[in-house]
Parts: C-alpha cells; sequence; structure tokens
C-alpha cells in the first residue's frame, strides 16, 4: 500500500468515531457543540502536524494553509496583486441529524491527503493551496444550509445570521460565542475553490465511473408549511367538527411527492413539529418543511405553486389555515465552464449535474471561479448512516484532487 | 353571591395560574412535574383547611376523607363491614400537554365545594365522604390513560407500570421516586364513585341543559404506527427510488379519518415522532400513534382493522415497513344502571353517552358502581387551552354534586 493510501486510512480512522452514534451508526456533527468542536480539534492537530498555518473567521469557518517558500517569494515579487491566486479546497465537517460518515468529511480529509501526495511528489505550488472547512454546511441547527460559506462571501449579512435560532432557542451568536475565532477575510485571496464530495446519487455507478465533475446545481428551497386548526379532544369531537391541521398536512405531503413524480423535480417532507403532540389530541398545529429542487428556477416556483395550491384547497376543506414562508431560496448554480473542462478533459471525467447544495455552490455564485469532484458512493444513499464510499474510490479521489490541485496551482 | 359560589370562584382562582403557559394560555400538568406538584400542593392546603384526612397511596394517587362523627360512631357499631360504603367523589389535576382547565380540576374543586354547601345545609353524612385526586389520568406523560386509578384497581399491575417510560426515558418508578407516598388502598372502603366532569362534546349544549348523566363510555384504543423506510438526501435521490415513511404515515391518517367519518366512529393521530427529522433528509422512521373510540368492541376491531389494512397497502407501494402496537385497549364502560337512574331520575338530568375515558370507566369496571355528571361546555372544545364552561354551570355543578352525594350517604 502506498504512504498516501496509509496516510488518507489513518485519518479517517481517526475521524470515524467522532459523534457517531452507537445504535444508529449515524452522525451528530450539529456546529458549536462538543461533537463538532472535537472534530474541529482533530482538523487543528492535522494542520499542525503539516505545518499549515490555520486561519479562522468570525463565523467559525477555518482554513489551514500550505504556503511554499516558492509561493512565498512570487508573493514577494508581485505584491499583493497575486495573493488573489490562492487555490482553496476543502469541503465541511457537520453533519445532517443522523447522518453518513461521507458528506463533508471526505473533502476534508481527502484534501489533506492530496498536500501530502503533492509534498511527496514534490510539488512546489506557485500559489497558497488552502484546506477549508465551512461552518454549518447542513443547516441542521440553524436552518440556513452553508451558512458558513454565505456569511464569508457574504451572501447572508451577518445581521441576518446572529439572531437564527436552533430547535432550543439558542442563537447563533450565542452558540459562536464559546468558539476561538479571529477577524480574518478567509476568502480575500482565493482566486480557484475546489470541493470534493461524495455523490449523493447513483450517476457514477450508471456510468461505471469513481470520479465525476459537476456542471452546475439544481435550484433549491426551503418553505415552512404552518398548518393551524383548532386543538380539541381526540374521542369526544365529531369527525364533522373537527378543523385538524394534520388532515391538511398529510394531504399536502402526498401531493408534494406526486407533483415531483410527475414533472421529474424532487419535493420532501421531512421535518414536522405536532402541537401539542399527544395522542389524544386533535392538533392545534402542524408545521412542516418543504424542501424542494428543480431544473430551473422557473420549474421551482411551478413546483411549488402546484404544492400550495392543492394546500390551500385541502385548507379550504379542512377548516384550517395555512402560511407558507420561503426560510431559504438558492438559484441555479452553474459552475465555471472552462474550469470544469480543464478539470474534467485531461482524465475524461463525467460531467454530472447535481441537486444537492454545497458550500462550492455558494462561492461560485458570489463570483469565484469554482469545480467540484464527485466520489463514487455505489448506493447513491446519503444522509443517512448507510452513507458510503469504498476505500478503493476514495484513494483514486485523492490522486484526481491532488493532479487538479497540481495543475491549477502550476 | 351565596358563600358556596364565592368558595367555588376563590379555589378556582387559587388553581387557575397553575402551570399555565404565557403564551398559549393552556396547561401543561403532566404527573410528577413541578406543575403538578404545586396542584397537589394546594390540594393538601384545601384539605388541611376543611380539616380532611388526606391519605395517598403508592402510586400518587390523594383522597382527602370528610369523616363525621355520626359516621364514626355508625363505624364502630358496624365493625368492619359497613366500612365498603365509603363515597368517593372527586376527579384528577394532571392535563393533557396544553390542555384546558378544566377537565380533572373542575372534579375536584367542585367536590371540595360540594363538602362545603353540604356542612353548610348541617347535613352528616352516614359514611365517609372522599375527594380523590387520580394520578395521570391523561396519560400524557407515560403513556397509558387513567394510569392511577388503573394501578387503584389492580386492573393495572406494578409490575408492568413501573417501567413505564416518558419521552426522555425517566421510568414511572423512577418520576414517583420524588413524591411522598403512604402504603394504603384507597378504595378498599369505596361503595360509590360519583366523578363530575366538564363536557367534551356538545350533547348538552344541543339540549339545552347545563347538567348531564354519563350512560356508559365508548371502547378505546390506543395503537402505535411504526413506519420504517430508508433515510436519504432529499434532493439527489430520484422520487421513484425511495423508501419515504412519511408517505405511508400521511396516507394513513387520511385513511383513517375518512374511516371513522364513513363510519360513524373516531379515529385520530395527534402524535407523530420522526427520525431524523432533518429538512433535508428523507426520514427513517416515522411513528405515529392513531386514537381510535367505537360504539362497541366490534365496531372499533373493525375501525382499526380497516385502517391497518389500507396502511399496509400504501407500505407495500412505498417499499416502507410497518409494525402495529396496541398499547391500550378499554372496552365499553356500562355505569350501574340503578345508579345511574337514581342520580339523573330526580332531577330529570339526560343521559348521554361519552367517548373519553375516565377514572370513573376504570372503577366501574372493577366493579365498584359509578356515575359521572357532566357540566355544559358552551363550545364542546376539549384537550385545548379553549376548553370552558360557564361559571353558572359551574354552580350548577356544585349543588348538582351536593345533591347526589347528599342522597347517595343518606
Amino acid at each position: 500500500m502506498s504512504s498516501d493510501a496509509d496516510d488518507f486510512e489513518r485519518m479517517w480512522r481517526d475521524l470515524s468515531p467522532v459523534a457517531r452514534s452507537p445504535s444508529s451508526g449515524g452522525y451528530f456533527r450539529q456546529p458549536f457543540t462538543s461533537a463538532e468542536r472535537e472534530a474541529t480539534a482533530w482538523f487543528l492537530e492535522q494542520a499542525e502536524a503539516r505545518g499549515l498555518d490555520v486561519e479562522r473567521d468570525r463565523f467559525g469557518n477555518l482554513v489551514a494553509w500550505w504556503r511554499d517558500p516558492l509561493d512565498e517569494e512570487a508573493r514577494g515579487d508581485a505584491s499583493g496583486s497575486s495573493r488573489n491566486q490562492a487555490l482553496l479546497t476543502g469541503s465541511h465537517l457537520d453533519s445532517v441529524l443522523d447522518g453518513g460518515a461521507y458528506d463533508g468529511p471526505l473533502g476534508v480529509v481527502t484534501a489533506l491527503a492530496a498536500v501530502d501526495l503533492l509534498r511527496e511528489r514534490g510539488h512546489r505550488p506557485r500559489c497558497p493551496i488552502g484546506v477549508g472547512a465551512f461552518v454549518e454546511e447542513e443547516g441542521s441547527r440553524f436552518g440556513i444550509a452553508c451558512l458558513g460559506s454565505r456569511l464569508a462571501t457574504g451572501s447572508t449579512s451577518w445581521q441576518e445570521a446572529r439572531a437564527l435560532t436552533d430547535r432550543d432557542g439558542v442563537c447563533f451568536e450565542g452558540a459562536l460565542a464559546d468558539t476561538v475565532v479571529g477577524d480574518v477575510d478567509l476568502l480575500a485571496s482565493v482566486g480557484t475553490f475546489v470541493e470534493l464530495h461524495v455523490e449523493q446519487g447513483r450517476d457514477l455507478v450508471d456510468r461505471d465511473q469513481a470520479i465525476g465533475v459537476a456542471s452546475g446545481i439544481w435550484p433549491h428551497g426551503r418553505y415552512r408549511f404552518a398548518f393551524t386548526g383548532q386543538a380539541n379532544h381526540a374521542g369526544t369531537t365529531r369527525m364533522e367538527d373537527r378543523h385538524d391541521p394534520m388532515l391538511s398536512y398529510a394531504m399536502t405531503a402526498l401531493a408534494a411527492n406526486k407533483q415531483a413524480r410527475v414533472s421529474g423535480q424532487r419535493a420532501t417532507f421531512g421535518r414536522v413539529d405536532v402541537r401539542p403532540n399527544g395522542t389524544n389530541a386533535v392538533p392545534s398545529t402542524v408545521t412542516a418543511w418543504l424542501d424542494a429542487r428543480a431544473e430551473t428556477v422557473e420549474h421551482l416556483d411551478a413546483l411549488l405553486a402546484d404544492v400550495e395550491r392543492q394546500a390551500q384547497d385541502r385548507v379550504g376543506r379542512d377548516g384550517t389555515d395555512l402560511t407558507v414562508t420561503a426560510e431559504s431560496v438558492s438559484p441555479a448554480v452553474h459552475f465555471d465552464p472552462a474550469l470544469v473542462r480543464a478539470v474534467a478533459d485531461p482524465h475524461d471525467w463525467p460531467v454530472i449535474a447535481t441537486m444537492a447544495g454545497h458550500d462550492a455552490g455558494v462561492l461560485s455564485t458570489a463570483g469565484i471561479p469554482t469545480a467540484m469532484l464527485f466520489v463514487r458512493n455505489p448506493t447513491g444513499v446519503s444522509h443517512s448512516p448507510a452513507e458510503h464510499a469504498e476505500m478503493p474510490d476514495c484513494l483514486v479521489g485523492v490522486s484526481a484532487l491532488a493532479d487538479t490541485l497540481e495543475r491549477l496551482a502550476r
């Protein structure tokens, strides 16, 4: 086994037990919890062992910089301008609730292993190479996906983010309070971003390929559906006297699924909050979150409108009320076409679309030329303890990322 | 205003703020919480102020006894046998989550006010009269309704109850540990039980009557429906590749409602637990509780079978799994017909059925002749902050209960 394989496997073995549930085997790495702090401590150790300079911004995002002497000389020569040519890679360390091991961490571990491999090859980059870990990519705690990269790029303002609360009412600013942060713009010098990620579908399996390159990301919206009815006794209240928001919700969940199926888009109700949530009480409110994704913003708007219309029809029949709030809507992302070709063409890697949001999408939308590499996922399952990538494919990922960085940092 | 009206209103004013949510106006009086301890402390004060002897059994149930000298003499005369002639009234102090003020407490406050009124009238009962407060009537913490009266009558054993757990994993025995309990059989001497309760429907409104008497209680079952699927990414997983338990649940909730409507029974899904409950994850499991009530056990069984059949059909189409567990099933209750007539006839109170479970049903099933009085509820709404009874109707309830106790304790 080559030393880079050893290296990758050792890192994977160290990181894998952090915040894994003994019962489900899934991960609970919500930002600014002890679980995520443990993953961050692991990252800092890895950076230190490699002599990388770590910077942290005031939102908690981290970058470990490999600044080679050649690069330092170049910077000296060209004064400030060439600082824009830094190359950033990495991903995130947080997970959805009960998520898998690979979504996020695979990109961070692979980035560190790629730095090792480039050093082994004797490569001396002409620009700084950063290994980044963005905060709250999943939005599993504060409800906005890619919150760390959105703050770093300014696409979400501190003013908007500071008061976001988690399910226990803890605000983002409060949760950050115990984290040692700096006051640095991590992206100021970044000219290109490359994120490697486990694939979250089965395109690469169907194509019999270990590595793919993303063309772009589908538009994505999260919408809160708040159904309000009247709490009442589950035994004594005649069926015809009820205003039961559970029924309005149930019909809406089925309608969203059907609408997505017939239109070839995606719609999911995966989160529900029922009040008072008692067995013998007709609920007073059912709040449910629609996750919708579509090929274009027009398709996304049409999907939402269809679901909302059917929900309102049912609400009218149930005598309940419905308020729909868009919590976040991300436009389509088209990664820099020249960069996509430069990454994919030398290896004939397939170029595929994705329906999942990523920090890469946020940085691309903010104007930083960005590419994404995917590593094959044999089942396509993701956001689940069953998420997986085979070790040989992960190691192909390390050399694929190293090759890409080597070419871009020349 | 008469002094008994003053007395009732003062008690109501003292008890009403205990554990009321400032936001919803609803009550959270789960057993062995600080909220319920406060309500219990109020009960003990009231008993002490009236010189009633309080007994508590090892499950936390309370009875405050009015033992008049006449009664003491009678007991002395007749040795042990007449002890079976004690008359018990009262209800419970706990509430559903975010419940109303009247369900339970109205029966306890009215019982204390009725004792006052009987004393004012100079009535000297020939048997002890007890004012009781049973524990966990709603089953809102440990999942079994009427748990306190079931334990007191022996229809649920301590062995079955001790290990019941609440949503935080606290077991019944552990929750009881901080409560000072005795070792007495509260029901050993009870010959008759009379429970007064706010009506939980609109039968009395429709009949333009302030007071009604219960003929019996419909059979009632609580069934846990555990739907299992496969957690997955809400964006990247093709609709046709999903095994989404939310869809199986949603169809089942609609089917249960429809089945109850067409058959004239009751079916409610008011409690749902989703895992991992993340916006961007197809759930791995959806657990939901069906509350079903029907005219007869045969109708109840048929209702459950119809709902389960439709659920299994859908589960087959969704590629999910379903396990149905009966958490509790209560048979029909027919209150002692002679007692019902003895209570209702002198006042021409209407005799009506109820679909709600009560401690009265448990005591009746255990062989104690039992009657229930209902006080009109202008909206019929119950298990909700909007639950209400008008003060004049509550005061009619006090004299109705006093009249009934006076007749039965002669």
